[in-house]
């Protein structure tokens, strides 16, 4: 929606135009009027919400915000309320219900039949983050001796409740799952034809405590709309469909990028996660980090006469550490989102390892030329210092790729979070082994003691 | 699939049991046996291929990577060459054109009926990284006076190559797109319903230049399966599906992670892209940073008097320079994430650094404590340097959270990619911010000269 637009609707909020506003919503997608309703004072949110017809007001509701959808809860009816919850999607229900205040939580939860209370609670239980969590328990189960007619006739009476009803499941009397047909099977079937002589039978399904991550890589390597959630005994008991799923692979990149940035990940986005959780998550990763730097100022102590010598030496160590960071930091980068997205394995390191050394080469050699020629005209006369520059930048570099590429999957062997080998980590290392090359080549080419 | 069913399929292949292979194989997903095909050698590879049913072999032809289709296309016959490019969906075609040779796309392209290698040639056309470039040409388009009856009819027999038949879209004679129905609407109504009667005239649509990103973000949002592709004249030429959209959703997710880490994005996945081709985006932004980094050693050089009468001082100097880089980081992250993500708004620029300068006192002072603590006890009597390090780290992690969560805004706000304001950008300029004030202190608190 375009802001011009929603400072129309803001308008006629503002004007209390309350017809033509209610007109106007009527035009727009369920998604912008909840955009648009954010930016409403409370009292004019429940307004809205109240000239809304059932089922679109229901739509909206799912995509307003936890304090919105608090506020319109405490404002109406416990017949609306009810309305609204059971008009709901269950995993919408449960991403509701995860993020209200307990009091408010409680008024819902009484106010929904007990078929939708024991369904929001069982989805309560599973364990964050697994498939159980995300799965919808709306979907369409049909019996292998119906026919596509009688399958039609099913989806046509039971289908508006269904979160997705283009992938069908057949099940036997105990849920057992047997096969799957999709809507589009149905269509180029004859209507007589029996589901078990068109059904798929070999089931691609998850169970409940599956990781939602290995679900989403799952359906993106089999371009599925949505895959079947199983019990531990192959029973069907849910679905997770493809939107849910885009979530999924957004909040695991996010938390991708949070660790690599040595924080730990955050549940909420930025601007909603309070000043004392996100200083909570960013101040362990920095402590660890901060006391590590001690050896690295350690080697600096033990070199106090080399620089003593030649200062001069002290004010190449930025341009080393920070180059030897960054080179590290590609490297790693490349290796942990690579098996991040399943394209590189553990036993693949003996060939990440030559591929980086060779890298690490030819970039070595292209950054030390660039720094010889820089160093020969600033510094003139100083040619010892100058190669001792320039082959501490090289090994640097070459260093930095092999310690940068090896850590990640060196900590996936390990079955630690390959992200924790990021950037941060890796600078920290590197930055010793760099200083000590460097410091020692001094010595030796300089002929100085240490 | 386990590895030992793909160890038992590659041991049929080695002992030439091509008749079980076959009937295990047609048990199997179509992803499963393309990946199962890439570990056999090329010979076995077209075997193999020849064996499966033709439906299935186009699929699985689809999922293979490029250099095993460029060898299977070489090997087969202009018939059933042309066989498979003709079942192919278009956007598969052309992605598989895309990084086939030039000796083979022109087979290829000789092989296809005019109308296929019209349609080829047109999606070629579209910029890289557009709407156009990614979409497919295979959807099922309906006219409104038709009945639901006849939209299933017309479905049931054209249905077959689309791509995705559970959106349907309603265009007039000039191909003007008026309006889109589900398969879901047209089972929930009455056979007799004229599709102008139950069809959505508010159709969320992209022209084909639009950028991928862009698509993705609004699939995304209105949590759509597929989304129509209009060209300049609002006439319907495409659509693109969610499955697309989720490789675009991965590719720009790593795209961010490269630039983040100072590299040019890579077009390929790493183990196939060439050593040369890695070095290549690697250098440029190391040669930049390292260039910069040099300004930080200016700043040594002008306090070298400072770390020559107290040796000690330069030994902090990678705590400080590593901490003011990870403080920065962490806040650079999570502003260029929330950025990709539409959650962080130029506009939320004084939010955010209201929000980042308390983090920052936060954290700061949690680390100047702990380093108070550790110092006092390793290097007892040296109260005063004690003080300088513990207050210049303090600045530095709110200097640093200060410039980390700007920059990348304001990279914005100048139409730059903010991820170049990432980790590595923001450890540069924090590190001479945190060196001028650390040896400013100095100066001052230790009573030295500068």
């Amino acid at each position: 929606m375009e802001n011009e637009e929603k400072e129309k609707l803001l308008n006629l909020a503002e004007e209390k135009k309350y017809r033509q506003l209610k007109e106007a919503l009527l035009e727009i997608n369920e998604v912008d009027i909840a955009s648009f309703m954010e930016e409403l004072d409370s009292e004019k949110t429940v307004i809205v919400f109240r000239m809304l017809p059932k089922a679109l007001a229901t739509d909206v509701f799912a995509e307003l915000p936890a304090e919105s959808q608090s506020h319109i809860i405490n404002s109406i009816t416990d017949k609306e309320l009810s309305e609204i919850v059971e008009d709901l999607y269950v995993d919408d229900a449960v991403d509701m219900l995860e993020e209200l205040p307990a009091t408010v939580v409680r008024r819902v939860l009484k106010n929904t039949t007990p078929d939708t209370r024991k369904l929001i609670n069982q989805f309560l239980n599973y364990p964050e983050n697994s498939a159980g969590s995300i799965m919808t328990a709306e979907y369409v189960g049909l019996k292998k001796n119906m026919t596509v007619e009688q399958s039609f006739a099913y989806i046509r009476h039971h289908g508006v409740d269904s979160e997705t009803i283009y992938t069908c499941y057949v099940m036997d009397e105990k849920r057992h799952l047997e096969g799957v047909v999709t809507v589009k099977e149905l269509l180029m079937n004859a209507y007589e034809t029996r589901l078990e002589t068109i059904m798929d039978t070999h089931v691609i399904k998850v169970t409940t405590t599956e990781d939602q991550e290995a679900v989403a890589d799952m359906m993106n390597r089999y371009g599925l709309l949505c895959i079947p959630v199983v019990d531990s005994e192959d029973r069907l008991v849910g679905i997770i469909t493809v939107d849910d799923v885009m979530e999924v692979m957004e909040e695991e990149a996010t938390e991708d990028f949070e660790k690599m940035a040595a924080m730990l990940p955050s549940e909420k986005p930025y601007l909603k996660t309070s000043v004392f959780q996100l200083a909570k998550n960013r101040i362990p990763w920095l402590l660890i980090l901060m006391l590590s730097s001690t050896i690295t100022g350690a080697i600096l102590v033990k070199y106090e006469t080399a620089f003593a010598a030649v200062p001069l030496l002290v004010s190449f160590i930025p341009m080393l550490m920070d180059t030897g960071g960054n080179s590290g930091s590609q490297s790693s980068t490349m290796v942990i989102r690579g098996m991040a997205l399943g394209e590189i394995e553990p036993s693949d390191v003996l060939k990440v390892l030559w591929k980086e050394i060779r890298v690490g080469f030819m970039v070595g050699f292209v950054l030390a030329v660039v720094n010889f020629i820089r160093l020969m005209i600033q510094y003139p006369g100083n040619t010892m210092i100058c190669v001792t520059v320039v082959i501490s930048m090289f090994a640097t570099v070459v260093a930095a790729k092999t310690i940068g590429c090896t850590l990640p999957i060196g900590a996936k062997v390990l079955k630690l979070d390959p992200a924790i080998m990021a950037s941060p980590m890796i600078t920290t290392i590197v930055d010793a082994v760099s200083l000590m090359v460097y410091f020692n080549l001094a010595c030796h080419l300089l002929d100085m003691a240490a």
